[in-house]
């Protein structure tokens, strides 16, 4: 299993362009065979503040989704409104076991 | 719906008991009705950072939370072992919606 928090800072006046380009992609996301889980929430201190947690079932899940059309456009659409680079943490799971994802 | 994100930071060689003390407690969590989930994740290159990703239905589930003798026993079992101030951040979620948590 494969979890990752990606960090994502966007610039002013984008907070719901950006919502709805990132709610179609997770949306499309939890539809892959190899994704457990792709929560998409908002910091509630700094709403410029998003994370998306992602859970793959394994790494060739990870490079699975990088290949699809859903990706690609979120990439397209979302990235100007993207304020910095994004900054991604792995994570390994203690609890709950994989098989409870 | 509330989600919290602690960060932990534990001094060296106390990975292993802050591992039991905390799976143990995440066990005990998940079985409260108001929580939704309570994750407990390790960083994969920072085996002395943790997260515990917990997910309450409101506000009131939090505050039970802190009065359950599991809590009590977590804090006084793992509380020598963190390093430096735990650290929250409070979540909104846009996806998935409260009631697919």
């Amino acid at each position: 299993m494969v979890i990752v928090h990606v960090f994502i800072k966007i610039k002013p006046d984008m907070i719901e362009p950006f919502k709805a380009a990132t709610l179609k992609n997770a949306q499309n996301s939890v539809k892959e065979p190899g994704i457990l889980r792709f929560d998409f929430i908002q910091q509630e201190d700094d709403p410029l503040s998003f994370l998306l947690v992602e859970v793959y079932k394994d790494s060739n899940a990870v490079a699975q989704h990088k290949e699809t059309s859903h990706y690609a456009e979120w990439r397209q659409s979302a990235g100007h409104m993207i304020a910095e680079p994004r900054k991604s943490i792995k994570y390994v799971n203690i609890f709950p076991e994989d098989k409870e994802w």
